[in-house]
């Protein structure tokens, strides 16, 4: 596994022709690697449909549509704004990610979607393994139990690095010796068994598959804000993406979903008050102070 | 819903340049529908990948790999072999499919797959039914519990197709009769509740995106024997497709599946007895008569 | 199949010892039908968990947690508030449910469910078809292109009656004819052939088994009111039955869902400007007239 | 997270009435771990369902049925054998698992579950990390590419083992230092970020929610002995559970799956001609060298 996509040949890719609908913002990176964290990437393998599809999809449910190209906006704006999330499933995408064990772990939870990893019990794992950037490395959050809290110094985050650099080569060299024909006077030791003692920092590979209304729905969830840094980081590259794939979906789904804000039966109940003029309080509002902090934050105002 | 796909303009498609994976057999016929039942049809609307995908897709799980093509046939046959199908998940296929709605409910059970369908909420749905053919007519089987047994002679078919016929007009002119102005003052019965009394013999149209690993699976289901005739006509059709988009693998499911046979723990004794020169009867080779015929027919040898 | 659950010997149940988790008030009306439409039902076979299954599986998930009933219910209301969807699929529901083909056509789109039907390939299906009631029969809406308008007449509502019971009893009456052993010498047509001229209002029944995180997403989407009025009854009755099983999770649901509203981001900036005492007009808004219309139903304000 | 089941009051359980069909052999182990690996264990946190539930949601597709034992038994066999899956999705369980993250990887495969499972990001890891018994431990199989080949000496093993414990003792020395509050002058680094240096062979926790349909093919997957040995532990032990669970449904699972063979079409071709009496060499029998050697080894004959 080295840092570069295996099947580099693919810079020399074979350009054909198809009757298929494609996308000339897709087909310009098209197998060329976005760099991710300190030694990751995302590719795009393969693509399938483009916003067009979305509308001829929709338009075999909902009957005869729309030719234009504001027309297609309106539709789409429409679909996603009431949650017809079926005709997002007609497109798909193939993406090859190289990312960090940890990461894959969180990542994998999105069950629909199509996965082939690199399997460390066939073939022996690179000495890769992800370092946090200095400006990354923070406290544990008081306050998020999940999450960070304040940065640390330069010093110290040097100094974690430091810690975690000579943990991870400690590992490999380990990793190294029980792999070495020395061990035995046989092949050494089993790649399933000596990779156990790894960290989870390692890096791995897979080709990754998955249609547009899990994608978007991925990237609500890890480009939030809640998500570990590092799944950010990969989330942020494939909106990259998605913005140059399916551009009419993606201002939709920054309009009405990441960019929108949902609220509970009682916050539109306070909102609905206040806008008609009346003075409101968190005590009697019906919201508990992490709401009503919420919903002060969504609207800019301040709350009492 | 005429019985030509609606998007007719496909016939005049574009052809355009793209880095991806194409088929020239599968490019041949996109677009355009392949005859299915008296009115029905299935079109390639899209579609990904192809057999050297898979084998792009096994070689990241299971290390670098063989190039040449006798290469990727038998790595392919292995995976098949092997059950390890996660690679054949990295193809995709769209299908436009026109069908009558009593196989669109045997078909839905696939649940790993992506639907639009039209919606007889929104639109008015065309005349067109599903008459059989006259030698597909039969009577119930008295065996098979679910199928179809001895076929009735050329009259009596005739006598189902009138009634059948006869039938399905009737309910279409009760629907035209809702539907129409002249029913009340206002635009006629909603759409939604007029075409509750339309028989399942209706023809709807759809949408399909499947991944190669849960077609495979479908096709295995549907062009069984056992399947109910309408839908094994589609199954067919889809396998021409396979075959012109994945040939190897194609090959590979007729070998390892489709044309294979599964053999229960008891039947390997029994055929390990026999190859073994052994003289064994259904009475005592702890098969029931059922599994025992199974067995003798699967191998082509006359059991006792 | 008649109108009783099959297994009507349920109601004569064996209650035994478990040391599962169970809830009083489900048990009470265990394997009971819950009337539904003219002729169908819904019925609890069997269930898993309740509000503290989900509790206890959050709590796996996010450390050692609380112990009362508030702090319980505070915690659900975190997980639903906060789409912390995992735990809620540790429950688990199995329903029996009698309905009309064209809901369950709907219905079968939820896909990460199971489902058992009885099959009309094996089995003769009874003379049951759905007949809406006079109240709930109307024209199609000129404005909503999936829905109902405004109510016909009750005269013209019994005439619809009319012409749907008609024509429904003469599909019946085929289908008879065409099973009858008279028709042939033999045992009558196939069942899978004859029964395709039946309407989509004949009754089905099946098993539904579901967890209560898609649950909850088939009752967003089906109790809406622009889903069609009759899987609406259907999940109206799901409705209480969530409620005896799952208190704390339903009325967290109806506070954040249900109840709750999505506002997208434009919305927001809308409502932002006019908490801090901006006239805003729907021309310079940015939002359509009919978002802005919603905007101002949301909050029971009369905009421009 | 401690060896113990964390919820460990479960062992003084309460028990109370139910409607629903329970399991006695099941009943009797609810709640107590039974213990995988050196410190893994396995528990049934809830189950819905048995064989009984099964032949009942069998007999709403296929009609009315048997009602004897035997019967069930028969009707059981015939839907495993013909891959009727639909019914064994009708029964649910819910086990605690807890396992060395590289199992859980290989676990997490299986999509159509429920996982809940301990984040290390809200909490602090336990200093419990799987090593492998003396036994256990292997060199690379020269022939099979994923797996273990000869054992090595008991001398060798307990070098690998000290090697082993010491690497992640040093991991977790390094874990602690890092969240210790000696670090800066705040909370210690955020969990997420330490944790990212621990090896794969630390132990997790999860609950984990599957249908029987699909823990059957985890068995089958997972048994076998090409799965690493590892996880193979926990599917044996699973597999005792499904036998008191389900008895008639895992015998049918060991008669037609775990202990069948499935034979290609030229395999079946092969042994066809072999029963008829043909001396068949595999130069001309259309296997290959693998091929002819597996089909030897399933009905246990000398091959040529």
């Amino acid at each position: 596994m080295e840092s570069e996509p295996k099947d580099g040949d693919k810079y020399n890719r074979t350009e054909t022709m198809t009757g298929r609908v494609t996308v000339v913002a897709v087909e310009e990176i098209l197998g060329f690697p976005i760099r991710v964290l300190d030694k990751g990437f995302i590719r795009i393998v393969d693509y399938m449909g483009d916003d067009s599809a979305i509308v001829q999809a929709a338009r075999v449910s909902y009957g005869k549509g729309t030719k234009t190209h504001s027309e297609d906006a309106s539709l789409i704006n429409y679909l996603i704004r009431n949650s017809h999330t079926s005709p997002f499933e007609m497109c798909e995408i193939k993406l090859h990610v190289k990312l960090p064990i940890f990461v894959a772990r969180q990542w994998v939870r999105h069950r629909t979607a199509s996965i082939n990893e690199y399997s460390a019990r066939y073939s022996i794992l690179e000495r890769e393994f992800y370092i946090p950037e200095v400006d990354t490395i923070a406290e544990q959050s008081p306050v998020n139990k999940q999450g960070r809290g304040d940065p640390v110094s330069d010093k110290i985050a040097s100094d974690v690095r430091a810690i975690m650099i000579s943990n991870a080569n400690q590992a490999f060299n380990s990793y190294d010796s029980l792999l070495a024909n020395g061990l035995t006077e046989g092949p050494g030791l089993s790649r399933e068994l000596a990779r156990i003692g790894l960290p989870l920092s390692t890096y791995t590979e897979w080709y990754w598959k998955i249609d547009l209304h899990n994608l978007l729905h991925f990237l609500r969830l890890r480009s939030d804000k809640h998500a570990q840094l590092e799944i950010q980081a990969y989330a942020h590259a494939i909106s990259q993406i998605v913005e140059r794939w399916v551009p009419l979906t993606y201002a939709a789904f920054l309009e009405y979903y990441s960019g929108g804000s949902h609220l509970s039966k009682t916050a539109v109940n306070v909102v609905s008050r206040m806008l008609r003029g009346e003075r409101v309080v968190q005590s009697e509002s019906g919201l508990s102070q992490r709401e009503w902090r919420d919903v002060m934050e969504t609207f800019k105002i301040g709350g009492d």
